[in-house]
């Protein structure tokens, strides 16, 4: 057993003092796991667009001087009272939404939407005490989503953690904390496209990478045509790698893009995967699947103030249209399964990690995402 | 084999001569079925709200002289040119929509939307050389979605016509053919609520019988409450016959009624159905229903002007919206099952027949609906 058990850690964190600055390293006190939780040592984090919206904080609730990450891999270092499904040694995926096992959710087969520990970008405590575990000299430091992963060692309710195959290396899967899982999931748990299917793409490499896993998740179904749907033409190459077949710019077109994608499709897709939150682009996604057995599933989040507006009679003529929040996974149930997949080679992670920095220069990697370079930054915390 | 075979038929039938204007029965020829068609001898029909929609003509494009009618019962007389599935003797029950087995829909598992013979209000011709079978002195009378039920012997396309079990009693299993199978449908096949589950149903005993086989629907699949939402206080204790369990009015209440019934449930209903088609019933229909998992299913048919408008996070938290046409049933390959439950006694089918009539006085039956007297007239075609 680690002798830091019980013991406040001191490591290095990447602290976000206020909204739009950069980040800075600095040394933070990490206080022992209290009741049900974990503490992590993290091995390797990437940045996702969520981390930068809130770092951003534009038209959010200002949460700082805050710890953010949450897509990550990492190893136990100790565990809190009551926690009995991990332990020290057990490599783990942290995510931002939690499975309590005990809610109507989690005890649906349907919902991965957690009464307890749902996901709350406006808490930067621990719900055990609403305090912090991270301060620098006894000033707190607050969390994110509670993960906190841009720290050498983090704390995070054991309902937030999937407990992985060790043999899985974190530097690749830590990735599946999120994004891939996010589009990925969109794809085969909600949508289900057939084997021989078409399936439309909205809102390809726009923000986050959710709509190449969701185009990844076609390709794993077998879809035989995948529509990319993008106003930036340029995305149509990297898009490829991730089995888009063709692609449609509504740019090019005087006429609804739904009604090109239904001439293109012999009146509709069967699947399609909204992942930009934009609201025409929802309406247009609903749309251009195919009366009678069409299924269209929105993934990006949407404005607060959006409305999404459609004929009623585009559902009676059995049109469907759902939402999912993180794929429809359950993050301690199903995430280990995902993880799987990538080691029986049925799911790619690879293409989508296009960087890798050293903890010291996590603030590029905010750089290569601000300017949309490349897809996934893989930070590694141990130089 | 019936002497009539091949020859015109003289027999009575209830002729809509013009918009609103009270049915005159008279003698009509009815000519032999062409290829693909199959004449049927009519015992008993029902009046749905739909052939008073297209009887009263308003807003509706005015096809007359017309021979309304399509929830019916009879027997084959005889068959054109191709039919092979039929034969004369077998019992039929005549299907406003059709399927013709060789379509994209008719081949997909899931829909019912066939291309050939899906619905058409405004055509009053056979597909097969667009001339109507009807006619009085030479002077042709107008078909009515496919069906012209209201007639001692009409002309169907074969695939508009489900073939029965021949000891089901034609005089209950008529209703079978349009209105119960819409709603029971919608419930079943669409909602799919789980044994115990909470399902609420809009517009009681509104126009059309589709709400009560909804609330049917619910009932025989072990739903633990039924929650009927109607403006009109007194349908409660009709629908109570149906399995409703709990009422609410929107007008007994300030707040949004998606927001009463989620107080009432702990969230949300798990399954809604609406059958009004007031878009403010779908709105709230769908808004009703659990996030996580609550499916809402529409089935009453919107005004062609309505929009539909939600917050798409609603879809976001996991809720799904879908509609249904005909209860997703394919005529041909479906209702005969349907049927089997009535036979069973898994469904029962005697509680929405209300009024039965001759057929000489097939305008007291245009009175009840109009009146609001009552659910399902049965039209008896021998006296």
């Amino acid at each position: 057993m680690s002798n830091t058990v019980g013991q406040v850690i001191r490591c290095k964190a990447a602290v976000a003092w206020e909204a739009g600055k950069p980040l800075v390293i600095e040394e933070v006190e990490v206080a022992p796991p209290q009741k049900m939780e974990v503490r992590v040592k993290i091995l390797y984090t990437s940045l996702c667009h969520t981390d930068v919206y809130f770092w951003e904080a534009k038209g959010q609730n200002p949460v700082f001087p805050r710890i953010l990450g949450h897509e990550a891999g990492g190893i136990v270092e100790s565990v809190g009272e009551g926690v009995t499904d991990l332990a020290p040694g057990d490599h783990v995926l942290p995510v931002f939404t939690g499975e309590c096992k005990e809610c109507a959710h989690c005890k649906s087969e349907e919902s991965n939407m957690c009464d307890l520990l749902r996901i709350n970008t406006d808490r930067g405590v621990m719900i055990h005490d609403q305090k912090s575990r991270f301060s620098i000299k006894g000033k707190p430091i607050f969390h994110f989503v509670g993960t906190s992963t841009f720290s050498e060692y983090t704390v995070v309710h054991v309902g937030c953690l999937a407990k992985i195959n060790p043999l899985a290396p974190l530097d690749k899967v830590c990735v599946l904390s999120c994004g891939i899982s996010t589009g990925f999931g969109a794809t085969v748990n909600v949508a289900k496209p057939k084997k021989g299917s078409t399936v439309a793409v909205f809102g390809l490499g726009a923000v986050g990478l959710a709509v190449s896993a969701a185009a990844e998740g076609a390709r794993v179904s077998g879809a035989s045509r995948i529509i990319g749907v993008d106003l930036i033409p340029d995305r149509f190459e990297q898009a490829k790698k991730f089995g888009v077949t063709e692609f449609v710019n509504p740019k090019d077109h005087k006429k609804p893009i739904q009604e090109v994608i239904a001439e293109m499709t012999n009146g509709g897709v069967d699947r399609s995967v909204e992942c930009t939150g934009n609201t025409e682009a929802m309406i247009s996604a609903f749309e251009c699947v195919h009366d009678g057995w069409g299924v269209a599933v929105l993934v990006g989040v949407p404005h607060k103030d959006a409305v999404f507006k459609t004929h009623p009679v585009n559902f009676l003529n059995e049109r469907t249209l759902k939402g999912t929040f993180f794929g429809n996974y359950k993050p301690r149930s199903d995430i280990p399964a995902v993880v799987e997949k990538y080691m029986n080679k049925e799911l790619e992670v690879e293409k989508f990690i296009t960087h890798q920095v050293p903890f010291s220069e996590i603030n590029k990697a905010f750089d290569y995402m601000l300017k949309g370079e490349g897809i996934r930054c893989i930070i590694k915390m141990e130089e």
